[in-house]
C-alpha cells in the first residue's frame, strides 16, 4: 500500500494546465487571506490551539515540498535545512519538530522569508506540474491531498486570525465592517421538526472524487426513526437559554462541562460581550451588535449539549445527520462559505421554506454526539500520511457540514471534522434532534 | 418521574427477610474485604483515582443513609452532621463536599468511627426493612440500587487496595500467597477466531431484574459480519508485543497514547517488574512470577489498541461484544469473580473447547472501541440519582464483562462499565476482533 | 576534615551512663508525642511541608542507624534493606529516596513495624554506648548531633500533628482541653520600646557545648542604634491590623506576599476561624476562642512584614535580635517550651516588668528580616553531613528564639532556624523593631 | 512626603534646553536599539521574563505620560484610553493591567501605532519642558526618574532581543558580526587576589546626583579583612569547571540549584552550544566561537556559587564589593557599556596591571551573595512610585557593577541591581572573593 492510499477514491484525471490553475488558485487564496494582516499579527500564538498565520503559510508549503517536490522532483534540494524542524506539524515519521506550544515564540524566519519560501516552492511546483514526473502514479492523488490540506489551513487561518485579533482590548477589525453589518435581524419563527425514517442506510464516501480516509469505508448503519430541526439554533434561541440561567444550573451539563463552566467562568459563547447597550460579538469586522436571527456559533460541545438538554431535545448522531442530509439534498451554494468573505454565519431568510432542511452545508460546523472513531473497514495508510487522521481517533467529537470559513469546494455531506468537546474558536454551532 | 426511575426495570418483589439477608450479606462482604488491612492502609490516596478504603466504607454507608433512611425513616437524624460533606462523592444536588484529590488527607474520622457509622446505619436499616415503610413504592428499587452501588465499591476496594499496597517498595501482600501461585503456566495455544453473523440485532437490558439506566433503552443495532477471538489475550501474547518493540514504535499508537508512553515511560502493563530472574507482577499476594497463560491485565485502552494494531486486528465495539456474548451464552460461573478471592484473572485450561467463546464474564474487563455515550432513548433520572451515570457520558470508553474483582451477582451481558483511556489500575484486558 | 566537623564546638565529655540516659530520654520523648495518635494519623501528608508522624519516627531512627551504628558497630546489618530508600530525607550522598511529596502515599511499613525498628535500633545503640567503640573520636559528636536532630523532629511532630488534625472538619483534639483554656485573657498594655546601643558586636556561637554549623564562625558585626519591643505582638494587636483592612491593602505588602494573599485568600493567620460568636483558633485541644493576650502565631513572613509596615515599624535583623537578646539575658525557663505540653504560646502576665525584654526564648519563632545565608567563615562539612544545613542557605529567612514546640534544652540565643517566607504551619510570630 | 522622594538626592538644577537634549537623546537611544528589528521580532514573548520590544517601547512612554504629562500638563488627554491597561507593568496603585505572561499574545497595537504613541508623547513632553510647568517642584526629579527608567529598559531590550532571536534554530544575527569577532583570544593568566582591609566602612549613595531609593540610606557597615580577584572569571576558567564535571556533582550546589540543574538539564551557561568544532555561543552577531579570555556570562547565581565552591572560594557580599570598588576607584570608561554596541563582555588585555581591580563597571553584572533587602533607614515612597523598588525586596540577590548592556551614564558604584537566583538571560557573571 502506498502513501496515496489516504485517498481511497480515484482522483479525476485532469489536464496538466487545469491542475496548475487549480494549484495556483488555492495557493493564492491562502495569501489573500493573510494580506490584511500586519507582520505583527502573523507571529503570535495566544493559546495552544491557535497557530501563527506565518506558521500556516509555511507549513502548507512544507507539505508540498515534502510530499511532492522531494518525492517527484529528481535532485530537489530543500529550500532551507531547518524548515522541516520548524514547519512539520505532527508527523513523527518525519522527525522532531518545534513543540506545538512554542510556535508563537519564533519571530524568525521573517514573514518575507516565508513568502519567499512560498514563491520558491510554487515555482518548483509549476515546473514539476509541467514535467513528465507529474504523470507518476501517485502524483495526482498527492497533489489533491496537498490542496485539500491547504484548504483546511485556510479555514484555520480564518479562525486563528479572529482569535489573535480578539485578544487585544482594542478589538481591531480584520476588515472594515460593511454598513449593513450593524443591523440586527428580527428573530426567526420557531424551528420546525422534520421527520426522517429509520432503517438501514448506507453512509460514508463512495464517489469517484476526493475524500479523506476517515470517510471510508462506506457501510451500512441502522437508525431508528428520528426528527431533525429544519434550521440551526439562532442567537435568539441561545439567548433564551442564557437568560433562563442555563450556565448556572448543573443539571443540564455533562460533568466535565460543568467543571469548565465554573473554572473558566463561561456565561455565554466565546466572543460575546455584554455592554449596557446589549450583547455584542467580536467579529472579523470588530465588535458588532448580536444578530438575533443568525446561527449561534463559537460554542463548545458542552454548551451545545447543555442547550439541547435544556430545550428538551438532543444533538444528532453523525449517522442521523448524514442520513437526513442525503435525504434533503441541500443545495451547497445556499450556505455561507469562505468565498463569501463574510466570515460569519448568516441568518436564514424569514420566508425560508419550513419543510426544507436549511443550512446543512456552510455557516457553522454542527456538533454531533458521535465520537470520532474509525468507520468499519477503516485502514490507516502506511508511511507519514497514515498519521494524517487515524491517530486522532479518540476523545474527539464529529462535526458535520462545514462553516462560513470552509472553502465551498472543500466540503461534502460525508466530511467528518473533529474537535475536542471544549473547543470554541472554530465556527461551531447547534442543530437539534429528537 | 421519580428518582427511582434510575431503575428502569421493576425489581423483583421480595419478602422482607430475604431483603434483609441480602442487605446484610452485601454489607458484610465489604467489611470482609477490609479485614486484612491495617488502619494505616485505609487512609492513603496515592493517586486521585484511588480512594482510601475508609472512604469507601463510609461513602457506601452515606448512600443508604441519604437515599433510604433520610427518605423513608420518619424523623431520622443523621449520624454526624459533617459526614455528608466528607462522604458525598460527586452529587452536586446534595451540596458541597471534600475535593476528590483531598480524600487521602483526612485521618479522621478514625477507622473505628467509620465502623461505628456502618453499625449504626445497618441497625437503622434493619429496623426500616422490618417496618411498614419498606413497602413504599420506591423503597425496593432504591434498596437494590444501594446494594448494587456497594458492590461497585467492592470492586474498587479490591483494585484500590492493590494500588495502595503497591506503592511501597516492601511489596506487602494483602493475603498470603498460596503455594501454587508461584507456578507459571505454559502458554496457551493460539487463539481461534469465531465468526459472528452481522445484521440487525437487539441489545440493551430488557429483563425484569435490576439494571443501571445506562443499559437502556434496549434497541436495534446493525453490525456487519465479524470475528471475535475465543479467549482473552494472555501475558505470553502481550510479552511478544513488548519484545517486538511495541512500546517504542509510534506507528501502533493513537497520538495521545504515544505521548503518554513517552511521558510516563510505559514499557509494560502496570505492576509488571523486570528482574534478572524474569518478569514479575505485583499482586494481592505480593510479587509473583508472571503467569504466561493468564490473561494480560492492567493495560490502558491505548495499550490494548496498540497491541491490536500490532497483531493485525482491532478491538470490538460494544455492540459486537454484546451480540457475540448473547450468541455464545457464557456460563457466568465459568469465569473468575470476586467471590473466588483469587484477586487475579486465571488461565484458561489448556483443553478448553476452541469452538466456544471463553472468559466473557469475569477475569478482566474487556476494552471496547466504543465511546461511553447514551443509548438511543436514554433518559437521565430527575434528582440526585440523575447524576449517577448520565453526566459521565463523554470521553470514556465502554468495557464489558466484569473482572475477577466483580461480585458474580453484579455482572450482566448488558453491563456497561466505563473508564478513561489512560486508566490501568482496574483489572482491564484485551480481546481481539476483526 | 571529618564529618563531625558539623559540630564545631567540642561536646562535653560525659560518662557513658549519662549519655545513655540522655539518649533514652530523647528517644522516649518522641514516642510520648506520638502516643495520643491513632495509626491513621501517622500516615497522611496533607501538604508537602508536613511529613507523616510515622515517617518522623522512622527517619530519626534511620539517622542513628546510618551515622552511628553503621559507622561504629562492626558488622552492623541494617534492620531492613529498603528503609534507607524510605527514610532518607534529603542526603544525596546517601542515594536515592522516596519523593518528599510521596511520603503520605506509603501505608507500609506499618506503625508497629516502625516501632519495632525503633526498638531494634535503641537496643543496638544501648550496646554500642556501653562498648569500647563509644570512645572513638567522633562518636560523642555524632551522638549529640543525632539527639539534636531528633529534637528538631520533635518540634516538627508537634506542628505536623496539628496540621494533620486540622484538615478534618471534625476539628479533633490531640489532647483534651484543660478547663482554663476556654478563658480569654484581657489584652495586654501596649508594648514598650527598649533601646539597644549600636556599634560593633560579636555574634555567633563560641561556647564549649553543642551548636549547629550554621551558628559559626562567631564574628563581629556592626549595627546602628535601634529599639526593640519588650514583648511579642499579641492576637489583640494583630486583630487590629485585620480590622483595619490590612489584608486588603497592597501597600503594606511585599509583591510576592500580595499575590499570595489574593491567590490563597488569606484574611487571618492560619488556623483562625471566624464564627458568629467571634474568632476561634484550631489548637492541639480542638477549636478554642482566641486568647487576646497570647502572642499571635502561625503567620508567614509576609504577614509579619505587612503588620510591621502597618504599625509604622519593621522586623529586626537577626544581628539586632541576637545583640539585644545577649544584652537582656533572658531566663530561658521563662518562656513556653515543648516540655510544658501546652502546645500554644502563652500570654505574658499583665504585671510583667516593662523594662525587661520578654518572650525571647520559647513561645514563638520570631521572623527576622535576614536572609538565611552563611556566616563569614562558614564551612560546609565534608560528606553527607555537609548537606545538613549548608545547601539550604538561599531564599529562606532566619527565625530566632524557639517556640512552644521546641525542647527547652535544644534552644540557644545563637540558634538560627530558617523557613521560606510563605510558611505558616510552624509556631511563628512577630516582634517589632525600629 | 511626595512621590519624588524616590529620588532622595536632589537632582542637579539644569537649564531647560539641556534637559530637553538629554530627554531626546535617551528616547532616541531606545529607538535606535529597536531599529534593526523586524516587526515580527517586536511582539513575541518566548518566556515570561522577556517582554516584547514593542511593549518596552510603549511602557517607557506610558511612564512619561502617567508620571509627567498627566501630572504637570493641564488638561492632558491620554493618547489612548486602553494603553494604561496595556502598558502598566506592575503598579497596583494605577489599576488593572494585562497579565505579564500575556504580553506576547498582543499583536495590536501595531508597531507603527506604538511609534506614533512615542512621537505624540515626545512632542507633548517637548512642549512641557519648554513651559512654565517644568519649573514645578517635583518635575525635574520625576523627569530624571523617567529617563533612568527608560535606560533600565534599554538594558532589558538588549537582553530580551537576544533571547527572542535565540529561540529560532536559524540563529539570526541582530547585527552583522565584525570580522574580528570570529577570533578567539588566548586564555588570560590566573587571576590575582587583591587584599582589602576590613573594619567599619560607609556604603550607599550620598552624592548630589540621582540615585534610586534602594541605594539609601547611606550607612556604616562592618566587614572583616577579605580578598577579591582582580578580574572576572573567564570562559576559559568556567570551561575547566564544566570539564571537571561541575554540573554533575551535587556537592558544589545549593539544593535548589541542584534541582534546577537536573530539571533543566543545565550543562553550560545559557547560549552555549557544543559542536564538533568546539564550543560556540549565541550572540547579537549570531553564533560565534567561544572567546576564552572573555568574561563568562549568562550564568545563574546557582552556577556562580557552584563555580566559586569548586574553585575553593566564594562570592563577595555586596558590602565587600562596594568597599573594594570604592578603594580601587575604577575608571568607569574602562569597561564595556551599551554605547560600545558590542553587546558582549570583552576580554581584559593580557597586559592589564595585575595590582588593579579590573572590570568593576560594565561587561557583566556580578552576582553577590547578598539578599536584596532594604538598607537600614530605607523608606518606601508614598504613591505609585513606592512600588518601584520596595515591594521586590525579598528572595532576590544583589548584583553590582552594570554590564555591556547598561548605558554608561546609568551605572554607579552604589547601584543595586537584583534578580532571582535562577535567572540567566541578563549579562550576569562572576568575581571571586575569599
Amino acid at each position: 500500500m502506498t502513501s496515496a492510499s489516504l485517498l481511497t477514491a480515484t482522483p479525476l484525471a485532469a489536464a496538466t494546465d487545469v491542475l496548475l490553475t487549480r494549484y495556483q488558485a488555492v495557493r493564492h487564496q491562502t495569501e489573500a487571506l493573510c494580506r490584511p494582516l500586519l507582520p505583527e499579527d502573523t507571529v503570535v500564538q495566544p493559546v495552544i490551539d491557535v497557530s501563527p498565520p506565518k506558521w500556516h503559510l509555511a507549513h502548507t508549503t512544507w507539505f508540498f515540498e515534502t510530499f511532492l517536490l522531494a518525492q517527484f522532483q529528481p535532485g530537489y534540494q530543500v529550500f532551507h535545512p531547518d524548515y522541516a524542524f520548524l514547519f512539520n506539524s505532527y508527523y513523527n515519521s518525519l522527525g522532531s519538530r518545534v513543540n506545538r506550544a512554542d510556535r508563537g515564540t519564533l519571530s524568525r524566519p521573517a514573514l518575507d522569508d516565508v513568502y519567499a519560501y512560498r514563491a520558491h516552492v510554487d515555482e518548483r511546483m509549476r515546473e514539476l506540474l509541467l514535467s513528465q514526473a507529474a504523470q507518476a502514479e501517485d502524483f495526482a492523488s498527492l497533489l489533491e491531498l496537498g490542496l485539500q490540506h491547504e484548504q483546511q489551513h485556510q479555514e484555520l487561518l480564518v479562525t486563528d486570525i479572529k482569535y489573535i485579533l480578539s485578544t487585544s482590548p482594542l478589538a481591531p477589525a480584520y476588515l472594515p465592517a460593511s454598513s449593513d453589518s450593524q443591523e440586527v435581524s428580527r428573530p426567526l419563527p420557531a424551528a420546525a421538526w422534520l421527520p426522517v425514517a429509520g432503517g438501514i442506510h448506507r453512509i460514508g464516501y463512495e464517489g469517484a472524487g476526493f475524500c479523506f480516509d476517515n470517510e471510508q469505508a462506506p457501510h451500512e448503519t441502522y437508525v431508528a426513526d428520528f426528527e431533525l430541526q429544519n434550521r440551526l439554533v439562532t442567537n435568539a434561541d441561545y439567548l433564551r437559554f442564557i437568560e433562563a440561567g442555563g450556565y448556572a444550573d448543573f443539571r443540564y451539563w455533562l460533568g466535565e462541562g460543568w467543571e469548565l463552566v465554573q473554572q473558566q467562568q463561561w456565561a455565554a459563547p466565546l466572543y460575546w460581550v455584554q455592554k449596557p447597550a446589549g450583547w455584542f460579538r467580536f467579529t472579523h469586522h470588530g465588535l458588532l451588535p448580536l444578530d438575533l436571527a443568525a446561527p449561534v456559533t463559537h460554542v463548545s460541545f458542552y454548551e451545545a449539549d447543555a442547550y439541547a438538554h435544556w430545550a428538551g431535545a438532543r444533538l444528532p448522531t453523525e449517522q442521523e445527520w448524514e442520513i437526513a442530509a442525503r435525504q434533503f439534498r441541500p443545495e451547497a451554494a445556499a450556505g455561507t462559505f469562505l468565498e463569501s468573505r463574510s466570515f460569519d454565519p448568516q441568518p436564514l431568510p424569514a420566508d425560508a421554506d419550513p419543510t426544507q432542511c436549511h443550512q446543512l452545508l456552510g455557516d457553522v460546523w454542527e456538533w454531533t454526539y458521535s465520537a470520532y472513531h474509525p468507520y468499519p473497514g477503516y485502514e490507516r495508510a502506511a508511511g507519514a500520511l497514515g498519521e494524517y487522521n487515524g491517530k486522532f481517533m479518540l476523545n474527539q467529537l464529529v462535526l458535520r457540514g462545514g462553516s462560513c470559513a470552509t472553502p465551498e469546494s472543500h466540503i461534502r455531506l460525508t466530511y467528518r471534522n473533529f474537535f475536542h468537546a471544549d473547543k470554541r474558536w472554530q465556527f461551531t454551532g447547534i442543530r437539534l434532534a429528537r
